[in-house]
């Protein structure tokens, strides 16, 4: 998906929360020190190499604070730059935007941080045409900012929600009482939009679940040997995930073997903040 | 500060934020392959060494979800665990566990890893009197959740939010036309019970920060040889914390200078999570 | 899928809601007339013929009221009543029963009614394999209400939201520029586990459709005979569902075509309420 | 009453609940297959006779997705459209529109449903001073949309909420120990701005009432024998509401024998939703 | 109206709020100083004389912050006290036994500093039939809460809300262009539950309003001969309100004059709070 | 702390919350009296003397029901007004404002009332360099507004939160076990940034609480010449607050005797609202 889909109820409704924890009841240092009258402009610099994510959300989180900001981007989303890269600039209040300006950073430090990871991840493959996959690890409240950083560093999404695809794991299948059970459920109880997927952890389960219907089978911590044995076993049947010890370093090798996907929860589990910051112009 | 603080309306809120976010229309999966009168229990089980923090916040979204599963913790909040210990037991209805689990563990393994980082922080400097500290670069809308486990990590907390403490920076700095000028501002518009601090790029405004009142200077960017020579120059007369491109291997030599405190931001920007895994038992 | 799934945190702020527009700062009449020690019980009981559904809602909204208000239901859900069945029992604080009463009514009744004609569109073509399925044409707020009804009532569901699956209408093949174009962007830009359906027109489009790529097809406002003439020419290669000016009685004509689904809008927007009445037990 | 009141805080959570609960984590069809660059503009047309109700609650909808969105209404409220009539227009972002199309349609397709039908009613009446009310069996949050669309259709509100006005039924009576009981605590027990209204099950009960002070006797379930004996017997000293199996045919009948006021509640509990669709403009 | 409504979503709403903004991320006093673990049990005591009313609001709080504390009432609602009386008894943690303390004690302090100056209104005009009401000058959010103080304290409510009654005020009577012509269309576009009350600026308007179909008449800011002239002139046609610059030393004079109720600002516009305070047992 | 911070979630949430509570579903009297298309303007009038607070509240609130009311302020913020001024004036649909009339008067009556004393108080004060500060005895959810009131009024506030300065009170040292062990807990556990202060209930505590390394001494319910003896025995080496029993006659008195600060809870939990009210202009 190309577009971004983050000004919704819940979205606001988070940075409501964010602004109230980190405000509370004033912001004592701008109070104090900043003239309430002063109006200015100020940067957002790059301090390091990143791929730029979430310059609309910095912009929303400003304007949620006080809407006569105005928020221009220089640097389109997915776009990368380099330390010293003017990528946003903010015009107005200056005691708004220094109010604003941590949590605001906070979430685009973030987006971009994992917009630049996942651009490694879906160079690391472009030779081949598995598709890097983002999980369900994502922060709890960030989904669709997460997912929307992902698609932007040039990975795709796994299911969004757990109503967007139906992934049969492990605790499901013993509760189930057995792969072929569990798939033969999912696909008679499920929507007849939704794809059936369900994760091994062994190629010997590969047969019942094919047999049982399923579109998608996940195989879960194998080395890379196994997962070629795994295509070939598969050969074209359903189409196949690798997951589990996914780094950047494998990426590259396991996709030679020829899985349609890979998905790493590191993509958003365990983020590298990218390092921007917010200068007032002189 | 020792306790818990975070059975708030602003956490719960959270959460509900993340559980549609996470459910909107249902679980499909478990919907379609588990029997909803299935009653059982489930562990969840550390993969990687770590420190343990927000037990009591995977209980609570396990019941927010549904109030009759039991959450037992067996190993207490900031207790080292080694991969294959079982940190708690989940006991109810299958089917709400499983739905429960991911956002469950997103919450635990964020607060467990950060937990865990802070730990190894506090224990390189705990041959020296200083005090590792956190920012207020936390996730949005987890402030809380994200200093109670720098705490039970063992390091400390710098001010919570914008209204609890004074700190000035370098853009309040411009705004308010030098540093004397800012801390003097801050001195006398401030509450009586907050204390200033003032970040300076570099020892030459020492003086004029002392002078003007500030309670503590936060020397920024600075070489171990420069903080050596700012804790020398201000002989006590305000605390100092030294701030930017700390990383963990640097700590006890910049403790070492007899620095107050020292700030990283990569205490909860840049998280690795801990790997907890939930388990049906069989 | 089985299982309910209501107690959830956007169920809960709707019954607030309801509530609050209710009830507003008090229920006049039974604050004047009721003793507010007086203890009860009341009944719930069918007036008309039903298929009773949302009996755990009910409850919900008494607890929602006063937590202490014990209900019981009788009659399971998806069950059948004759008028004159005695459907719940609510026992406790007699004026909150009666301040709820109206409130919990209006949302079983409405589920029961929805649960009865599902119930009588799955028996018309019970001697076939298609399937009836409702739309997106649920009331704003009451989509998992809704559709829970109609899954009681023997149906099945379409979508339950627009990220849950990729159901291209005239408007996005007319956006894009052709079916071929819309399924083709739809097939390489969504989730690899969500399927495709497009909404034709006219048979005409059936080939590029199916071309495209996509997994199913929507056959629209078409007769009877068209339908038919659609499933010959299919012949296995994709799904079917049949959709627009579908009613009751051109069900098993319509199914006996060889269709996989039905569509009606009519089994959600337009509902004819069960007719539940409580009366206080003497 | 004659103005609109709908864009208040309950609302605006309404439709937060609402494309919530339809969007999800995004458009699936619309993210993949419509440029989100692309303008445009679309109309909404009516597929039935209908009376419009709620256009500007369309727009609140559509706006409150996408505020650049601008929507023009070409057919005031309460006035009869024809099957072809262009209702609306939107101009702006095509992606935002598909959106929130379906969302938008089922709120003024509800209302507009309920308005051509209280037209009716009201059309059944119009030789006679009665007048027809609708009840308190409306959508659960919907309270104040299809209040409002009742009177659009040219018919009354029977009291708006528990606390605006006190209509004392048969469980009251019951609680209170009987009819004059129940009746002359609520005289002296309610606000001096609200009037008593009475459910009476049988003309006997007639005198007792109006000698306890009711201002208003509701005659439920009477034939209209008996409704036309009770006009006669009240002879004018309170206002006499007819209540209970009153349908469309029987409305002029009943408001012959002179009755004050007729409801029903199928005005808003069993609505047959108006036929509107929402088209791009090529 | 007897009985509580408090314990409703807009209360738990407005409790919620008032938590966060006390709390912010802790209580930092009550964690440094108090041991989470240590359990005890406090008492509220009167420091003066009052009236109390809000004791099971002091509850609602207590256990909105921590459900396990247990809270005792010795005081019913709206009995007087004389100062060194305990009025409440708080079991369980002690740190959030002094957390809550402060929230808790201003919503029962101000909720019994009402209830006392009403039932000292209450007692000036108990030797007539007159009923002192409050107004909506209540504090925003505190509606219910003001308003059940003021009949804890033994006076009456006026409209709880806007949609609660009709009173028409001088900017009514501007918009409309007249006494009569403003109560006609209240008469005959309003609820006919509701009745009309209307506010006179001159006894020369009394004619007209009673004439145009007024049940209430409010006379405002007029000496007591004037509302004495007042009541001779309706002579029992309406019923009569006397209004503004009431205070308490004047209540019985104005109630001696016969007219049915006088209304005051001040009882819930300007509070004198009851003073109690909260002692940990030893 | 000079600048206004209100248009924040909480504030906006408030708002929300008793829009709802007045209008329930609707302004009877405006709707059936005001023609829902007359524009017009109206003033808010003094008609005692005050300072006033609150203006760009009132605006809010009057916005807040509808968005393209203009509100223009003739008196600016902490400027005293003698009966008759006109202080703001509100354009626009006549019907909105006077139905968001009430609310927003209340607010900016209590908020200019709170100034006006505020202002008494620190006049009483001003010849010497004691600051009179507020306490936590503000209206629950009103603590950012009433402690603006206060600034605005001229005095100062003591901490906004619990989180933004550690008040050690009496309970705390009964449940540490002392003063001495009260004040070093809180030294040790708390934020470098928030200072400490003890409430001592004799002049014994003093040598104490400053061993212990408090930086205020609150000196509670002490005389005046207690509070004397305080200061000298203190001698400069802490700062004082004399607290309890403080009433505006005394305050010059206790200011004399050298303390820095002076606290009242009166200046907002007892509050005398400003008169102020709205007329149509003609």
């Amino acid at each position: 998906m190309r577009a971004m889909w983050f000004d919704t109820p819940a979205i606001r409704t988070l940075i409501d929360l964010a602004l109230t924890e980190d405000i509370g009841t004033g912001d004592a240092a701008t109070l104090t020190t900043v003239d309430p009258e002063l109006m200015g402009s100020a940067g957002v610099w790059a301090k390091s190499e990143a791929i730029i994510a979430g310059g609309p959300l910095f912009a929303l989180v400003m304007q949620r604070l006080d809407p006569t900001l105005v928020v221009t981007q220089h640097v389109a989303e997915g776009q990368r730059v380099t330390p010293g890269t003017r990528v946003l600039t903010i015009v107005g209040r200056v005691s708004a935007i220094l109010t604003a300006e941590r949590l605001a950073l906070n979430f685009i430090g973030r987006m971009s941080g994992i917009a630049t990871y996942a651009r490694a991840c879906a160079d690391a493959v472009a030779h081949t045409d598995t598709i890097i996959l983002d999980t369900r690890k994502t922060l709890p409240g960030f989904r669709s900012l997460d997912k929307y950083a992902v698609r932007t560093g040039g990975c795709g999404n796994h299911r969004t929600a757990l109503d967007a695809g139906i992934l049969i794991k492990e605790n499901h299948i013993m509760a189930a009482g057995g792969v072929a059970q569990a798939v033969k459920r999912a696909r008679s109880g499920g929507s007849h939009l939704l794809k059936v997927e369900v994760e091994l952890e062994a190629l010997s389960q590969l047969e019942a679940a094919i047999a049982a219907g399923a579109d998608v089978v996940m195989l879960d911590n194998m080395t890379t040997a196994e997962l070629s044995e795994g295509v070939t076993q598969v050969a074209g049947r359903v189409q196949i995930e690798a997951s589990g010890n996914m780094t950047l370093p494998r990426l590259a090798e396991v996709a030679e073997t020829g899985v349609d996907f890979i998905s790493l929860g590191g993509l958003t589990h365990t983020v590298t903040v990218a390092d921007l910051s917010l200068r007032l112009d002189k």
